[in-house]
């Protein structure tokens, strides 16, 4: 039998587990040109919240009784399509399911082993790698000596948004939710200061560690965040926005206040989504495989076990309880 | 006797008359270099609301006792500088007041006549066209197709953001608080659609107006107007930010809701000010002077007349009485 996690009722504020049920069904059999493939890692990430509502987010809704998807990486099982062989590592947006058919091997990408984890692939060397540098470097242009702020900084897409910049000369401060994933990012370093929002008052704090104001805000919660890195933000600076995860688990819509500062200092805000950009995927691996491989980043993967354990370990990632990237770990690799 | 106009009072809020006085002060005399001018244009800006304010807003804010400054055109009547010639016109940052002496002529600009009306230096061939033309045409980046919306679209950027848009071949959409400014500008031309905001409900309007959703946001008054065109955006939207008037008249400070579209939609806000590209004004004289001799570009000035009438056409102006670009007339040209 083979289980699988489908969408049990739409979350109206906060996710909690009632909104996802397991199912066990028939193992899937293949057809000509199919792949059957061995979940082994799901990928867990903010923008799932959005999915689960009604109505189009930036990505299409999930259907209520159907299976929640997401990026995962899998192993080859059986194959009757020649561009994929038995022990081949793919990853693809695919159900939430012990063991997936894919037909005809549709919207797979092999991994290649030679650039290094297989979990890379939906990690630091995948989507949420190039959300950093897109957003950090790209739209962020920061300059040596700049100062660049980044928020939700220990999660998958903030500790490398940090580091980009960081080797791009800037002066880096980032912010997290507990004192433990502080005292984690101070350690593992690239970032000049770190702070705990949820004990320290962002205006206290920005102006503590950010002397100079900010000239790059990478937005991940948009919120009283945002309002704060307005009121701390220099003439000229740019706003990624990458994230507004402080709305995604709400109804409400409180508004940012302050919001006059884009007029006052010239600030550019630019929402972007990672789909329009994913040409650059392979610009952007020659250039970072490299790095991840000699060590000069670091990267962190928060591995829960189990398929059992996903519906808990997505519920736990909106609350801030994942220490870098979080993955759930189906089977062996 | 020269009469001057002075800040008697800070605004807490909305502007009235109370926080402007009159003095009646001794004729200046020149010594060499100078330059004596006969104000004849005093230029009525939105943005001369946050100088009224304490503390810097995006220029030096107006010292409480002494005299109001905004560009003035002005007619030299006397000079002991080689440079101005009497009969001649200039602009500059200058006091309000009847006559004013220049030392050494700093900061003057000569007009030339050959360019069109004198006042047009400070409106249509000055900072206000050059305003509507790097936030509808640089920021914008209108194609053709494109629906481009315009908010204080009867004001003195709004008219002619409006109309660059539309020569860029987008469909132009303009919002205006009165009926008569929406029948003006509707047989004045230059706007496909135009509504009264404060009769019509923006998400009606714009529903109605924009069937294809907004490309080019050009936001004069921020607030509940941004808002709406956050939520009728359409992918990869432009919002060139160039005034909150909404904000400016008020001490509250509601907030924006719905900004998570700026994520969504990978909308582009961009806050400008035209300090930054005054560079940029011999290549725009170059482009739009001929538009405006040939009539192809409509340009609407209300001229009150009259020093004494100043403080009460500013506070008409944030009140929304002004069709077009207003100006102070103090004396003839």
């Amino acid at each position: 039998m083979n289980t699988r996690i489908v969408l049990a009722r739409r979350p109206t504020a906060w996710v909690d587990e009632t909104c996802f049920a397991f199912e066990h069904v028939a193992d899937p059999e293949i057809g000509p040109e199919d792949v059957l493939l061995q979940a082994v890692y799901l990928s867990l990430d903010p923008y799932l919240r959005g999915r689960m509502n009604e109505g189009p987010s930036y990505a299409p809704g999930f259907v209520l009784g159907q299976p929640i998807v997401s990026r995962v990486v899998a192993r080859v099982i059986a194959s009757r399509n020649a561009r994929f062989a038995v022990g081949d590592h793919v990853w693809g947006f695919l159900d939430w399911a012990e063991r997936v058919r894919v037909p005809r091997g549709e919207g797979l990408h092999k991994i290649d082993p030679a650039l290094g984890r297989v979990s890379h692939a939906v990690s630091v060397l995948g989507m949420p790698g190039l959300t950093a540098w897109v957003g950090a470097i790209q739209i962020g242009q920061p300059k040596p000596g700049d100062t660049v702020y980044v928020s939700s900084a220990a999660g998958a897409v903030g500790q490398l948004a940090g580091q980009f910049a960081k080797r791009a000369g800037a002066w880096v401060v980032g912010s997290v939710g507990s004192d433990a994933k502080r005292d984690h990012l101070l350690a593992r370093g690239g970032f000049d200061a770190v702070f705990n929002y949820k004990t320290t008052p962002p205006d206290e704090a920005l102006r503590t560690h950010c002397p100079q104001g900010i000239d790059v805000y990478f937005d991940n919660v948009g919120g009283s965040t945002l309002e704060a890195a307005l009121r701390h933000a220099n003439v000229a600076a740019r706003f990624p926005v990458c994230g507004m995860i402080s709305a995604y688990n709400t109804d409400s819509d409180a508004g940012i206040r302050g919001l006059q500062a884009v007029l006052t200092k010239r600030i550019t805000m630019t929402g972007f989504i990672i789909y329009d950009h994913v040409h650059q995927l392979p610009a952007y691996l020659a250039r970072v495989a490299p790095w991840v491989r000699s060590g000069a980043i670091w990267f962190d993967e928060d591995i829960v076990q189990g398929i059992t354990q996903a519906p808990a370990a997505l519920v736990g990632m909106f609350q801030g309880d994942a220490m870098g990237k979080r993955l759930v770990q189906v089977a062996p690799e």
